[in-house]
């Protein structure tokens, strides 16, 4: 016999245990769920791609992360790192099949061989919604809903939404003769929360040259006290109204009209580092966890496939990251513990009666109820240490005596309740009232 | 401006539009539920595992289509090309944290790189079921009733499966005095519907030197005219009873007790090519398209993960091959043909509404009502066209004079039909009367 092989996974990747992937699964169910309420439609493109379509805009750091080969006809290809650049490719290629606003949804893996670290995987996954085809505070507004409304359906509603717009930013940082520093001071704003103001200001100083600027920088970035009033600071600050501050003032009366302003905050320091937002950009932070960082971010813009298409596409879209999420999650003890989908087990008393078992079951499962049969007449210890570890609220035992007439004992696993010479039907109506 | 890349997947790969993407995740969904239901749970492994751990038990035509590289770690890896091989290492691996019989679904993607043909991909999506650490009558007889049940839920019922068990066949091969060329017999007979009967036997002739024997084989794979009848045929060719007639017996049985046995036939000529089946083999045939072959097909193996442990783990298991099954149904012309979830479409009639459209999508949002807002003030014709393609059952008009007074125009898209000055109290009400 051929010596055994260690079963392992790579470095960074791992397995999940059904009682994490009942968890994840759920999650991903209720945003979709959500997503699919709002009008998202649901698309699938191939994990490997030709490497010239990824990583043509990529910068150097994306292109060594990235899992990248030739395939067996020597093509050059590598599996996806985010879904943005596929759905790019997608709607390039397919735009005389689709109608726009263009509403997308997708919920899949994604791959990065980043250095392994607690939390961080080289497999993980990406929940991302995306509309192209309309440059519109309705569309906005409506990503901006949509994450609030996703993070409630999984039951996380203590959240903030940071927003903010780069366009307001830039017209502020051009007026204060600093518009060519503008990528190295967002990016030095976008560390704000991890590396202190002392730190930004110091970045400020050397970028702007000046004290003053760095100042008024900071006091740009600080907002004011409420969603209004901060707005018509920024505004001032960047020379008054304009369609960009007309747009934020639009999406936060849309908040108003649908009652649900509270969860959102103007936050003139988030900039999303990212180069290629160009309007409304947002991160969302749990209120009693936000050192986890952003749950779900995205923004605004203005060309989404200009790699592949002289259509010009503009978009706004936001990703929820489920396992920083799920970490959170568990860290705040607001995970389920669900070892299966069971509502009822029926034990195998006596092997005799494997045929009357089936029976029972299919009945059972005529009326909506989930079910199983444990399949061998294991010491009882044993069958109860399976439907321990599957969670099952229910159990059914039937003897010899209980199979000739035609009745079952029910029991409810929690408590060792037991409902005595019950038919099958009794046992059902039981088992789905307290479903 | 560099020049643009022209948009194209890979060879062999696909994207799924919206319409065709609800149509599979809807089946993918209807599958998983029942899964659930029979006490099934759900595992997540890498696509991307060791080469050595995927290809030790493979064959050389495998190996030829498996996607496989270096890492940038220098590491061998693949991407998987089926849902068992990994099951097997993740059984091995997690062994003390699971509890036995094990019983876990997986629906995911697989990759080979097959010459692509009409209906073939390289990559595809494969929903198995596998039941291990139980030889039992029950875990071969759920996986049965489960492949019926999943098809049923999906809305195919017309369908038969074949079933068979290895056992009683190697045993009549034995007491030929062929088992030596028992691969080859069965691999011949595999091949029976696709080449018929005449080229079998000559097969069969070849292969145990002897017209007589060549018949009686023949015989034996044509079997009788019902499940009891084939059962003590093909039992007495082999030389009488034993544990595995006995457990086909048993199997039938619990067919009978669940009142389900008129979708089963046994078939002595379902062989199941694959060297690793064990017990019970089956294939399952749409009645009104068999020509595409088997939609769900599996077996019994005696020894699922021992390249990986010394643990002898006995299982059974089943997989849909959800695209081929897909093309079966288009081809019946059972695919539906949706193209969002909405219920209603907030029609953007006047630009300077958009806040008050917000409004109102949020209170049907609230009743449970799947709604979108169109977010730009389009011809009419263009809005109309989008909900087209989304199929949307229902449309909302609101004007000034409306938002004035609070109340909407509901118009049933299909029809064409109006109902005025509806609240929106009103308008949710008849949308959900007829959802």
């Amino acid at each position: 016999m051929a010596s055994l092989i260690q079963p392992r996974v790579l470095k960074g990747f791992r397995d999940i245990l059904p009682e994490n992937e009942i968890e994840r699964s759920g999650l991903m169910e209720k945003i979709t769920k959500v997503y699919r309420s709002y009008g998202f439609v649901p698309i699938d493109t191939p994990v490997l791609e030709y490497s010239e379509i990824l990583l043509r805009k990529s910068n150097g750091e994306t292109e060594k992360q990235v899992f990248r080969f030739l395939d067996n006809g020597k093509r050059d290809v590598a599996l996806r790192f985010d879904l943005t650049v596929p759905f790019a490719r997608f709607t390039a290629e397919h735009e005389s099949e689709l109608y726009f606003p263009f509403k997308r949804y997708h919920l899949s893996k994604v791959w990065r061989g980043e250095k392994p670290q607690a939390g961080r995987y080289r497999e993980f996954i990406q929940c991302d919604i995306d509309t192209v085809g309309s440059d519109s505070a309705a569309a906005d507004f409506e990503i901006l809903s949509i994450m609030r409304a996703a993070l409630a359906e999984i039951g996380v509603k203590d959240i903030t939404i940071h927003v903010n717009h780069r366009g307001i930013f830039n017209r502020f940082l051009a007026k204060l003769g600093v518009a060519e520093k503008s990528e190295d001071i967002l990016r030095s704003v976008d560390k704000l929360a991890k590396v202190g103001k002392e730190e930004v200001k110091k970045e400020l100083v050397e970028y702007t040259q000046s004290e003053e600027k760095a100042d008024q920088i900071l006091t740009y970035i600080s907002g004011s006290t409420d969603f209004d009033s901060t707005l018509s600071m920024i505004e001032q600050m960047a020379g008054g109204e304009d369609s960009d501050s007309q747009r934020m003032r639009d999406i936060y009366n849309m908040m108003k009209a649908a009652g649900i302003e509270a969860t959102y905050v103007l936050d003139p320091s988030i900039t999303r580092g990212l180069d290629y937002y160009t309007g409304v950009v947002y991160e969302t932070f749990l209120n009693e966890l936000p050192s986890i960082g952003s749950v779900c971010s995205g923004g605004r813009y203005d060309n989404l496939a200009g790699l592949y298409t002289k259509t010009k596409l503009p978009g706004v879209g936001a990703s929820i990251g489920l396992d920083r999420l799920l970490a959170g999650l568990e860290q705040l003890g607001k995970t389920g513990k669900k070892g299966s989908y069971l509502d009822v087990e029926i034990y195998c008393m006596d092997k005799s009666l494997a045929v009357h078992y089936q029976g029972v079951a299919e009945k059972l499962r005529q009326k909506g109820i989930n079910v199983e049969v444990f399949p061998e007449a294991k010491k009882m210890a044993q069958q109860y240490a399976v439907t321990d570890a599957k969670t099952v609220p229910w159990g059914i035992l039937i003897g010899t005596n209980e199979a000739e007439k035609n009745v079952l004992t029910l029991k409810k696993l929690a408590t060792r309740e037991q409902f005595e010479n019950l038919t099958v039907e009794q046992a059902a109506e039981k088992i789905l009232s307290e479903k």
